[in-house]
């Protein structure tokens, strides 16, 4: 246990989320006390947090503080502006690192890794202007979708290109944001693998979950996911080999699409993930416990599966069906405290266990 | 759902112990806030909950700032002054209700009303003066144990009577409290069930769980208990035969000793309970979960195991060997963020997942 954090120290965390929340939880599990930093006012996490602040990502005193009170600093999401990752890594360490930040928060620059490691990825082509969008069109065909390079989430700032003619439109719903052009990849279904990498070098992963998205957002994680034996080794393999490259400490969601030709990663994120809910009741050891292990120095759990699982989240004014769903046996319920539902906002999850082994 | 309280709304829990900061977790899960009254500087549960009030349970003013700031009120312990109960019910329900409150506070009523639902417990008799205290040693024989009729735990405020001569040495270590005279039960072991009843009057209990105690402190709880499934079945109705004559709301221990007999009901707890700690890694919906279910008026879980369980307290240097279990595959940790360790101080707990169904 060299540089595990000890009981009572803090860990830091960047966004006061969903994601935020849970991981507060998970620390709070192991006596670990948490300090959440988030520009929004009454964060969802900041209910079962030690600490909050309430401040800009701009706001370098603010900033100072908040790395002086805490041990490490993670985050719940990858896109926090590099300014503000210079003045907190000057103070504490951020864990997942500031590589595996720079590549998850460019799509162009993310999908040069992942070629660079030998994986496969959709055809892709920077997008700088129209010619070059024309060009790249020209050779990865239609269908295909123009996204921005960074900031892109739930399906936002992305454009779908059916033919060649629809080019200058999509292009200026890019709004001069730098852009990449994805070829379709003809696939059965999605997966993704929730992996983790310590701070010791060890590699833990769990079962990868089946995904099925509506409207660009992610509504049902399933375990067992569709995968032959090989398939599934190759999933945790190349999680393996990403996490690696970035010597990575946290855990990380790999998203891969199955096709006759084998696995081809459609992105990662550099933090828990939607997609791995699912292990709160499948696991001992969930996502976010695991992430908190590892940013603090402590032993990864074993990833192991014990049952299986229907994650769905609870969208909107799925908010209803929270009084029927509290009355299914077997169903587990985890609400996120937003202070008001809107249409497309995830308000909670459930997971329906389906079976025990 | 009527009655139910809706996602947002806050559950006011007296204590700030770990029963508080799990139930403030379980209740976090499902989108309610918490707020903590708790007379100590720093409490566990203040880490994990939404506001934190630290006042006397004699200081009215915050009593009812904070029966104001919350829906309904509940607890992490039953030893909460008459006075402070009082001023709270005037402006929020307080559940568990007063009866069950009134009842397990003193161990002679206690007794009296497990008699009275034609239930067996040890002999007992009141002890009020040396005479008295000699009648009923005369009448129940020896060993037997002199215990203060309120406020004791975990092994505190109780003296053993070997044999009638310590009679008056056993009494002046009650220090004038009224006591209650308990003989001794010739049991094989001790068992508990974790019951809950919610608003609505439905009934809900986990299987039963095994105790060893050592040094008068819970050390471990297993499931399956080893108990024939008539004795099972005994103990799960007793159980729910207690909770109707209360009328109670929430989740209660009730702790039994199996005889060749039967069953003998040790004492209740009309709260979450050690022995149910368990839950956490056994069930979908756990005792915590469980009791702010009952409390905020949603449907009650159905308390089905999927797993075999032991878990073990962590006390005082058992601390020392949290890393070691950390790297253990199969046994999840929980810890209470408590500053110091002392010896005899319930630190934290793990559960070792022996198989899963």
């Amino acid at each position: 246990m060299t540089e595990a954090l000890a009981p009572g120290s803090a860990i830091g965390i960047l966004g006061g989320g969903q994601l935020g929340r849970m991981l507060s939880v998970a620390a709070g599990r192991l006596g670990l006390r948490t300090h959440i930093y988030e520009p929004g006012a009454n964060p969802p996490a900041g209910h079962v947090a030690d600490a909050v602040t309430t401040a800009a990502y701009d706001d370098q005193d603010s900033l100072i503080a908040f790395a002086n009170s805490v041990d490490v600093i993670t985050y719940e999401f990858e896109n926090i502006p590099t300014e503000a990752l210079d003045v907190l890594e000057a103070h504490r360490p951020i864990r997942p690192g500031r590589e595996a930040l720079r590549i998850s928060q460019d799509r162009l620059i993310e999908k040069q890794f992942l070629q660079g490691l030998g994986l496969t990825t959709a055809p892709f082509a920077d997008i700088t202007d129209l010619d070059s969008l024309k060009a790249a069109l020209d050779e990865i065909g239609t269908p295909a979708i123009l996204k921005t390079r960074r900031f892109g989430y739930d399906g936002k700032g992305q454009a779908r290109i059916s033919d060649a003619s629809q080019a200058a439109e999509a292009l200026s719903e890019m709004a001069d944001a730098p852009s990449i052009l994805e070829g379709f990849v003809n696939f059965s279904h999605e997966v993704s693998v929730i992996a983790a990498r310590g701070l010791d070098g060890s590699v833990a992963s769990f079962d990868p979950g089946e995904n099925v998205h509506r409207d660009g957002i992610l509504r049902t994680t399933t375990v067992p996911a569709r995968l032959s034996s090989s398939q599934r080794m190759d999933a945790v393999l190349l999680a393996a080999n990403i996490l690696n490259a970035l010597d990575y400490v946290g855990v990380m969601g790999v998203e891969l699409f199955v096709t006759g030709d084998g696995l081809v990663v459609n992105e990662i994120a550099p933090r828990v993930h939607n997609s791995g809910h699912w292990t709160q009741n499948g696991c001992t050891v969930d996502q976010f416990e695991q992430h908190i292990r590892a940013v603090a120095g402590w032993p990864l759990g074993d990833g192991q599966r014990y049952a299986d699982v229907v994650m769905e989240n609870l969208i909107g004014d799925d908010m209803d069906r929270v009084p029927g769903l509290s009355r299914n046996a077997n169903t587990a319920i985890h609400l996120y405290g937003k202070a008001e539902v809107k249409p497309g906002r995830k308000m909670g999850h459930v997971n329906r266990i389906v079976s025990t082994d």
